[in-house]
């Protein structure tokens, strides 16, 4: 299979990012917007860079505004979804009709659902729960690495993961899309590079935090942060081999690369040096949603909390999780609570 | 045992600091400087700042200049080697004949030598080829993990790893030196502790390459910085291995951690922003040196590379490692060779 079709759904940053590297590699791309797209689309129909990301938007794309995603779908080979973990549930929902059996599905959404009992699942689980009998073989792919879409558009070099279940459909998408400039690795294990797309966040938020302690006492803790980002990263091992996934992914690119680009640039990054230089977790919060800024690390503490409470891991086994969740929703002093999480993870170590 | 003597050698930044956490501990230490830094010791006797760091030592700690060699070791249970990775071996010559069976020996020197037949030697086993046939049993243990000497000795929080070829000397020290603020993980893998220590040196290079690239194309490199950061933690491990050590060291507080840190800042990673703006390496070199600046990721390269090809690690298994040997003393073009790296790394993986 050389030229496919694919349909991006979402046209946010990353999916009309995506356009650029999937064009260069020699597909047909659509790209289709949400209903909270529909200016997106219409700016970009007029020529216009995108609205939310003022970069130029691959010209080759084929645009479709929201009430067409019947014929944005029509006749592609992959769909991926570029969507909110929000917007993934209802999207595909609307999106499942349109699907055959020889469909693969993409996801670049980052965080966590829940299944029709309560339970915190991974958005990969939640999207395979939608699918028909008939489509029950459709392969699901989801994608992980250090990747912010800004760079990805402006052709600045970029590895990611590709993980599915079966390493076949990992490879043939690292096949179809690598280019000179997007740099792809196929694993299988799709487990392990969700759980790291989804709690890299809440980690970031506390690499943040030790940036921001030097606005409140004077000097560096780039120590201390190198040495949560440790932390994190074991964390997010263990989580990944609880859940039946691979240390493995969190020790690559899906955990500890992407972990050290979210603690040097981004909106969870910024959240956390709030908090650090003195607001209280509220407070930050409010002042970036004020700015319109969903910080998406948030939620998905209190998620990623609950979800690791499902597998049996406690705040003994992750006491740094534990710490961010202490910080952000319970009032804890941020030092106080980083500087213990240290403490139980590397000194009482038998 | 409580109370130890403890001889730091070396009065440099973080022979100098460690005095601080030591001293916290409880313990007697004593402060020797090398005939390089008479001028230190006298600054501090008259209870001035550190002429070079201009930060406050430990008062507690008592100071001997590099005539009194021997009263600063005599009487002590350990002896603590905080100089340069050249100044190691005639240091550590002078020292031997002052030691017991009973003392122990730390380092914090990062780099490489080479032994009688000029082969690319760790540190440690530099140390031990020193040590006369009855004082063959001294443990030698090192130091790695994110720890800049100022921010030791502000008493941010820093986490550290202790290594030994057996656990329980790593152990004693973890016992001996933890504070609540500097945090002591034991490690027996004093090989991969070793090797990681030299070579992120080389790496953070790399990553402030990435970080320069900014000035010459006009637009940040993160995601690359990303990827390099994996490719070099995912390289220690392989030496760590093919050395007889634990990729658990590279993938932990001494790699990984480290590197983090490195790649944020320090000198390393300015020589690396330098070459990435533009510069050639010799002339990047050169304007560090013009600063009094030297940076152990340059020698740190070319040591490296021969290590790892004794260990029969060729420019296919470390492709990053002899990109970076490019780079720094073969004038290969720095954005075309890290990106080369990049795809050997992942997109030609089976």
């Amino acid at each position: 299979m050389g030229r496919i079709a694919v349909a991006i759904l979402g046209a946010g940053a990353m999916g009309s990012t995506l356009a650029t590297p999937f064009v260069e590699a020699g597909h047909d791309v659509r790209l289709w917007g949400t209903w909270l797209d529909d200016e997106i689309i219409a700016a970009l129909r007029r020529g216009e860079p995108h609205p939310g990301t003022k970069a130029r938007v691959e010209p080759r794309a084929r645009l479709f505004a929201s009430d067409q995603l019947e014929q944005a779908v029509d006749g592609t080979d992959m769909v991926l979804l570029a969507v909110t973990s929000e917007g993934l549930d209802p999207v595909f929902a609307l999106t499942v009709p349109y699907l055959k059996p020889t469909h693969r599905v993409v996801t670049v959404a980052k965080g966590f659902g829940r299944d029709g009992a309560g339970r915190v699942i991974l958005l990969p689980d939640l999207l395979r729960s939608r699918l028909t009998p008939q489509l029950a073989a459709i392969p699901i792919i989801a994608v992980g690495g250090p990747s912010k879409a800004v760079e990805v558009g402006q052709r600045a070099p970029t590895c990611v993961t590709y993980a599915a279940d079966r390493l076949e459909d990992a490879r043939e998408c690292q096949r179809l899309f690598g280019t000179k400039v997007y740099v792809i690795e196929a694993s299988d294990d799709l487990t392990g590079l969700e759980i790291c797309a989804a709690l890299k966040n809440v980690y970031a938020i506390g690499l943040g935090i030790c940036e921001g302690f030097k606005q409140r006492e004077g000097i560096l803790h780039n120590n201390m942060k190198g040495a949560v980002f440790q932390v994190a990263v074991d964390e997010l091992a263990q989580v990944c081999v609880a859940a039946g996934g691979r240390a493995e992914s969190a020790r690559g690119l899906p955990g500890s690369g992407d972990l050290e680009l979210t603690g040097e640039a981004g909106r969870n990054r910024v959240l956390g040096e709030l908090i650090g230089g003195g607001m209280t977790a509220d407070q930050a919060v409010a002042a970036m949603k004020a700015k319109g800024l969903t910080v998406e690390g948030y939620p998905a503490t209190a998620y990623g909390r609950e979800y690791c409470q499902q597998l049996g891991l406690d705040e003994q086994a992750l006491p740094l999780l534990h710490g961010m969740y202490q910080i952000l929703y319970r009032g804890a002093e941020p030092f106080e609570a980083l500087l213990a999480s240290l403490h139980r993870h590397y000194a009482t170590r038998p």
